[in-house]
């Protein structure tokens, strides 16, 4: 199974450790397409590319995915680009957003029939939550 | 023609009133689906609604519109989502963005050729900017 995990990059990245914490969770089942969302150094790598390069990259690892597992909490306008691509694609995407945080998440995501919202508090939580999502994938 | 302007809500309102003056500007050009976006008592307005009701109108909005501007400066998931539907649809789309700020440009927006990009410092600036993108709409 193709994984492909979103998270904020230029929207911030106050979240990184926790991306790499669920890259870690989604690498037990399957391949992640974007183990690099979770890398602290990321900014560094990416300097080296072009945005066109970013882009076709991305959207290529996305439209090949079997599923699509994104961390909201941070608001990120790549984030939201790649779950509006992926709805019209018709991939399941879970949406993973912890509430009680400055920004409240966007009624485009928490409104919608087409994508599945998890809300959690604890970091413990995700595995299940997860697990749950990818079985009902297969 | 009908145009759907999408700004920040959720992610942060700090450019409402860029967001309103945007808005009176496309108003000469077509109508505004989406005028509530510059409204400073939106939050109030939007409070009534279900999150569902609000995605469902947007959505059917953004798939009637004949062209799509955004101001993309302070990132939002939901605008993301809407330029994401927004390109799957094949709908012409003008990305507004001042540079300089905290956050830099997504690579999924600034990377693709299917979205418009037009960086900009001053307001005043942005009535060429619109008209010339919405003439090449028409």
């Amino acid at each position: 199974m193709d994984i492909y995990f979103a998270g904020s990059i230029r929207g911030g990245r106050s979240d990184v450790d926790l991306y790499a914490r669920i890259i870690d969770l989604l690498n037990g089942h399957g391949e992640v397409l974007t183990e690099h969302v979770g890398q602290q150094d990321l900014e560094t790598q990416e300097a080296a590319l072009s945005d066109r390069e970013i882009h076709d990259q991305d959207l290529a690892w996305l439209r090949r995915a079997d599923a699509v597992v994104a961390e909201v909490t941070v608001p990120s306008l790549g984030v939201g680009y790649e779950l509006g691509r992926a709805v019209a694609w018709e991939k399941p995407a879970l949406c993973l957003y912890r509430p009680g945080g400055e920004r409240d998440l966007s009624a485009m995501v928490r409104g919608s029939d087409e994508l599945t919202v998890a809300e959690y508090d604890d970091p413990a939580s995700l595995d299940a939550i997860v697990t749950s999502f990818l079985e009902e994938c297969r």
